[in-house]
C-alpha cells in the first residue's frame, strides 16, 4: 500500500501551519482566523481531488466522493480541526488529514466507492474557546441548542454566536445526519501505552466513562507550634490518609480502573499553620460503569468515614458522571482482523480520554484507531508521533474503509 | 492585691488603640507612626509613674525604678510592641503594660526596690514588615550586626536603616547589657491548652525547638485518563503516603512533639492531570534536641525510601533549625511557688511558639508566664483572653517580681 511516508509528513506539517506557533505548536481556536484559514484550505484540498465539499450550518466540514451502488450509505471518517491553547500537531487534526490520505488513495487506486465515502472536518471538541465541548460531532446528530451557546463568551468577552457569524456561518439546530452508516476515527493516544508496549497500532473496544469530585475537607486551623497532635483537625493529614488509601485500593481492583487526586489546595498554606481547610478533586475512570459506580460508592463510604473518625466536616460534590461508551463490537472486530490480515503492529485497547467518537457510538456504528503518543504527551507542543507509526495507522485506517465503502 | 480587672481592660484598650483596625485588630509595624506614637505614649506613662525612661540606639524603651540596695542587679519584665499586620490586642504589649501595672502596684505599695526594677517595651520581635526577628531582644545582648539589616527592605522598598532614622534612631552596634539579673516575660499561650484545661495561668519551662523543611518531589505528570495506575509516578500520591506516615509516627511519638505538613502545592495542580511534582512543607516542634534530631533523620529517611520505592526523586531543604531553648530552672522553679503560695490556678507547660525570652534564656536568667488564648487564636483581630485571665497573670507576674526585686 503506498501511503507514503513523505505525504504523511508533509501533509502534518501543511495543516499544523495553520495556527502554528514558533515553539512548534498549534493554537487553532474555534472561529478564529486561523480556524477558518485551516477549513478553507482544506476545502480547496478535497476539492482538488475530486471530492464534493460542504460546510454545514455551525462550520462543520465534508468531502464527499459518492457511492456508485448504496449513494445514501455514508462511510464517514474525520475528527476535530480544533486545537487546544498551544497545543501539539496530531490531536484532532490528524484524523482529519489522515482520512483525507486514505480516502485519495483508495479513490485513486479502486475508482468510484459502492457507498459514499465521506471525510468530516469538525468545527470543535476541546471546549478550549468556548465552555462547550464536542460542538462538531453534537451538530451533526441535532444535539445541540441555541440556548447552550448564546450566552456564552470567550476569554476576551466575545459571545459564541458573533464570533460563529464572524466565520459567516449561522446557528440553525440542524437534523441529525441519519445516513451514516459507519464512523471510524484515527487519533493519537494521548496517553502512553502503545509506545510502552512498541505498538503502532491499538484498536479501541470503548471510551472510559468518568466521575469528577470536588471535595472538601472542613477541619480547624491552629498554630503549628502550640497545638498538640491530639488538639488538631488536620485537613492536609485527613487528605493524605483518604488519598493513600483510596490510590492503595484503586490499583488493587487493577486496570482499566484509574483513580487521580489532581488538584489540592489547603487553607492557608503556609509552613507554620495547621491546615483547617482542604479543597481537593478526584477523577476515577473505567470501562464498566458498574465498577465506576461501586468503587466511587466505596470511596465516598471510606472519605465520610475518615473525616468523621477525624472530627472533620466533609463536602462531596460530584460534578461530572459520564458513562463508558462502547465502541461498536462488529466493526471493532472488523478492523481487528485487516490489521492481523495486513500483519500490522497492533492491540486492543481501551480509551481513557474523551473523543468525537463518544457522540457518534450511541447513534452509529463507531470504531477508533490510536497511533502512539511518544512519552504519552498530548495538550502540548512536545506532542509527538513517530511518521513511521502514523502511516501505520493510515493504512489501517484505509484497509477499514476500503472494507466498508468498497466491499459489498 | 489590688491588679485591678478595669485597670487591665482599660490599658489594653489603650495600648492597642494605637495602631487600632476599624475591626478590633492592630498593625503597628516597626518604625511606623503608630510605632512611635506607642512607644512615646508608653515612655510618658512610665514617666508619669517615677519611671526614668530611656530609649537605646534602635529604639528599645526602658523604664527604671533603681534599687535602693543593688542598683546594678536588674529585674526586667516587658515585651515586644511590634504587631503582625491585622494583628490582635495582646501578642507582645499585654507583657509591656502587664509588667507596667505590676511595677507601679508594687512601687505604690512597697515603695523603691532592693534591686532595680526595669520594664522594657521591646522595638520588635514578629519580623513582619522587614525579614528579620528579634531586633529588639537582639539589641539588648548586642547581638545585632549593621550587615543583617542595612539592605533589607519592607514591602514598599522602604529601606530599614531609613526607616529607623526617620524615627529619629541611629544603629550602632549596642554593647551587651550585663546586669540583668532576672527576665520574666508575660505573653498570651497562642495555643488552646490553658483553656483546654481551664487553667489561668502557665509558666514556661522551656521554648521548643524546631526544624523547617521545604520539600519537593518530583514525579511525571500525565494525561490522568489514559495514564493506567502502574506506569504512574504521582507526586501527590507520594506526598501523601508521606503525609500519613510520618504523622502516624508523631503521634506515636506523643506530646510535646509536633508535625505539620502546613503547605502543598501539586503542579499542575488541575482535576484531569497525574500531578507530575509537589512543594510542601515540614514544621517538627519538641523541648529535647536528641528528639527534634532522631525524628527527623528517621522522617527524612522514610521520605527518601518513599520517593525510591515510587520511582519518584525527592529534594530535602531544611531552611531552619533552631535549637530548644530552657528557661532558667531556679527561677521557672521560684514562679511555681508563689503560683502555688497564692493559690492561682496554673500548670507548667512549653511553649510552642518563639518569643523574646529565647534571646535572653541562653544570656541570663529567664522565665515565661502564659495567660489562656481563647480557641488558641493569635495573629488575628480575634484574640481574645478573658480579663479575668490576665488578671491572674498580672498578679503571678506582680509576685515574681517582688521576690526578685524586693526580697535579698
Amino acid at each position: 500500500m503506498n501511503i507514503l511516508y513523505d505525504d504523511v509528513a508533509d501533509i502534518v506539517k501543511w495543516i499544523s501551519s495553520f495556527g502554528g506557533l514558533d515553539n512548534g505548536g498549534t493554537t487553532r481556536l474555534l472561529y478564529s482566523k486561523e480556524w477558518l484559514d485551516a477549513q478553507n484550505a482544506l476545502k480547496e484540498r478535497m476539492t482538488n481531488i475530486g471530492m464534493t465539499t460542504y460546510f454545514d450550518d455551525i462550520g462543520n466540514l465534508y468531502g464527499r466522493f459518492e457511492g456508485s451502488k448504496h449513494k445514501d450509505e455514508v462511510v464517514m471518517s474525520g475528527s476535530h480541526v480544533d486545537t487546544v491553547v498551544n497545543g501539539g500537531k496530531l490531536d484532532g487534526q490528524l484524523g482529519i488529514v489522515g482520512a483525507f490520505l486514505a480516502m485519495a488513495y483508495l479513490k485513486e487506486k479502486y475508482g468510484q466507492p459502492l457507498r459514499t465515502l465521506e471525510l468530516i472536518s469538525m468545527a470543535e471538541e476541546e471546549g478550549s474557546r468556548f465552555p462547550f465541548v464536542f460542538w462538531g460531532s453534537k451538530n451533526v446528530f441535532g444535539l445541540a441548542n441555541t440556548k447552550d451557546v448564546e450566552n456564552i463568551k470567550d476569554a476576551e468577552g466575545i459571545n459564541f454566536v458573533e464570533a460563529m457569524k464572524s466565520c459567516g456561518f449561522k446557528f440553525n439546530t440542524q437534523q441529525p445526519r441519519k445516513d451514516i452508516k459507519a464512523f471510524v476515527e484515527l487519533h493519537i493516544e494521548q496517553g502512553g501505552v502503545l509506545e510502552r508496549e512498541q505498538k503502532s497500532i491499538g484498536v479501541v473496544t470503548s471510551i472510559v466513562g468518568q466521575r469528577r469530585y470536588n471535595i472538601r475537607l472542613i477541619g480547624e486551623a491552629n498554630h503549628a507550634g502550640t497545638t498538640p497532635m491530639g488538639y488538631r483537625r488536620d485537613a492536609v493529614y485527613a487528605f493524605s490518609r483518604i488519598c493513600y488509601e483510596s490510590i492503595n485500593k484503586a490499583v488493587a481492583v487493577g486496570d482499566p480502573l484509574v483513580l487521580t487526586f489532581g488538584r489540592v489546595e489547603p487553607k492557608p498554606n503556609v509552613v507554620n499553620v495547621v491546615p483547617g481547610e482542604v479543597l481537593f478533586t478526584m477523577d476515577c475512570r473505567h470501562t464498566d460503569q458498574n465498577v465506576i459506580t461501586s468503587f466511587t460508592e466505596e470511596i465516598e463510604a471510606d472519605m465520610k468515614r475518615i473525616a468523621d473518625e477525624l472530627g472533620l466536616e466533609i463536602e462531596i460534590n460530584r460534578w461530572m458522571d459520564e458513562p463508558p461508551i462502547p465502541m461498536d463490537a462488529k466493526l471493532t472486530k472488523m478492523l481487528e482482523e485487516q490489521c492481523q490480515k495486513a500483519n500490522l503492529n497492533f492491540r486492543i485497547m481501551h480509551s481513557g480520554a474523551g473523543h468525537d467518537s463518544q457522540i457518534f457510538a450511541p447513534r452509529v456504528p463507531t470504531a477508533m484507531l490510536f497511533v502512539p503518543s511518544i512519552k504519552g504527551i498530548s495538550h502540548n507542543p512536545a506532542e509527538e508521533t513517530k511518521t513511521e507509526d502514523l502511516v501505520e495507522g493510515i493504512k489501517a485506517l484505509t484497509y477499514a474503509l476500503y472494507q466498508l465503502a468498497y466491499q459489498e
